[in-house]
């Protein structure tokens, strides 16, 4: 009946190549969680995309002219701005300290969600940043199919990032990966209490929980990049990235 | 160390003058729940804006010139439409079946949070629309008040509301009144684990925790519109909706 959010104590600092689903299961030991079919996993696209080596070293990125005027006029490296645009189908918003993008993975941020902190030590001596999972979607996937084998379950995955909004302050987690679970839960159409028709509510499930999960993960420290989830409220089911993407057409700020 | 969310289940339909404070003590009686400081009850803004009577019969209303002449263009009751200009601020974008509109509270979203729903029961024969409360701070620094004296403990309150978001699909759950616990969690400056500093980390953990909850609400019936939560992992505080409201000179999106 009640969600239960439980963040993993003992995942170690992740390096390139390293197992998650085996670091997971070890954490899990660790804590005495032993999963069960209907548990879901959060994890922290930053582990995500060490374990992946998405890291680049400054030092090796030529930036485009584009790359240099853009820099200048928000104020930040040429070599980052250059790998924001490589990692954006397009530039929305721009000044001084910030740039919005529709990152080519389709959903809106900033910087392109690459990650300039906690990401400096990789490399000795070099600047080095971290760009978001390949693929999120299909890294969930992997993993949620390695955890099911291991521990003989059905599971969710979500990946999560923290992303600025409009109009609110205050970043809040949302999914940018998912296996497993639902992205959207429809409510088009059922009946409220008195018969009226709801019609239209299609709830954020999969954003929701990435919320609730951030929240637990804390933002400062790595420590607790992974959080387990008990009680998710929805049938499990494949679900995508792709469902939490409002269409541009449909779009009335972008 | 857990994050845990506990629907209400023993929470009645909430009329208006109903005492929430009683109904939620009773409520989390009926389930054993005793409340120990440092937890946060986040309620549905639809049953505080019932008890507190924010029903209009639509029947009273009449719509000015500019409501008629944006309800045809909207395609809606040129009555909900004058609620929903007096509501507001001002218009921010419509097209055919949808309004976004600042809110006279300050926050951005549709139909200035007018409520069709599971409403029109309420005065017999006649079609209700429910507005959100007068303001909604207060509401839940009045209900934190009371409980705290009834049930001897610091607590938090969160009254929440589902809003539809730029640029993703699916509504998530928002903070619209706070009480007792941080909007904002401000970790701007916090060194991170390799002492690069962290230049702007504001998280909007009362609407992350709006969001956990609203998960755990649901949305189509009414049955669990309180949800207690233990384990909130920052300090509470004062807090206030304010804190979660981007001024328009820092939005790029409005």
């Amino acid at each position: 009946m009640a969600l239960t959010l439980t963040p993993l104590l003992n995942i170690p600092l992740v390096k390139p190549g390293d197992d998650l689903a085996a670091l997971i299961v070890a954490a899990l030991g660790s804590q005495g969680l032993v999963l069960e079919s209907g548990d879901i996993l959060v994890v922290a696209q930053k582990i995500v995309s060490k374990a992946e080596g998405r890291f680049v070293n400054l030092a090796t990125v030529n930036p485009s002219r584009e790359a240099v005027d853009l820099a200048q006029q928000v104020d930040k490296d040429s070599r980052l701005i250059e790998l924001v645009i490589q990692e954006s189908k397009r530039i929305l918003r721009f000044r001084p300290g910030t740039i919005i993008v529709e990152h080519r993975l389709g959903f809106v941020c900033a910087n392109a969600g690459i990650d300039h902190s906690n990401v400096s030590g990789q490399i000795e001596g070099e600047e080095c940043v971290l760009l978001l999972p390949e693929n999120p979607d299909a890294s969930a996937q992997e993993l949620r199919v390695r955890l099911e084998e291991m521990c003989d379950v059905q599971l969710g995955i979500l990946i999560i990032d923290s992303h600025g909004r409009a109009w609110r302050m205050g970043t809040a987690g949302v999914a940018i990966g998912i296996s497993g679970m639902p992205g959207l839960v429809d409510l088009r159409g059922e009946p409220d209490l008195f018969g009226y028709t709801l019609r239209i509510t299609q709830v954020g499930t999969a954003d929701e929980l990435a919320s609730a999960a951030s929240l637990v993960m804390g933002q400062a420290a790595e420590g607790t990049p992974v959080v387990h989830v008990r009680g998710f409220p929805y049938e499990l089911r494949e679900g995508h990235l792709s469902e939490l993407i409002r269409p541009e057409e449909q779009d009335l700020f972008r």
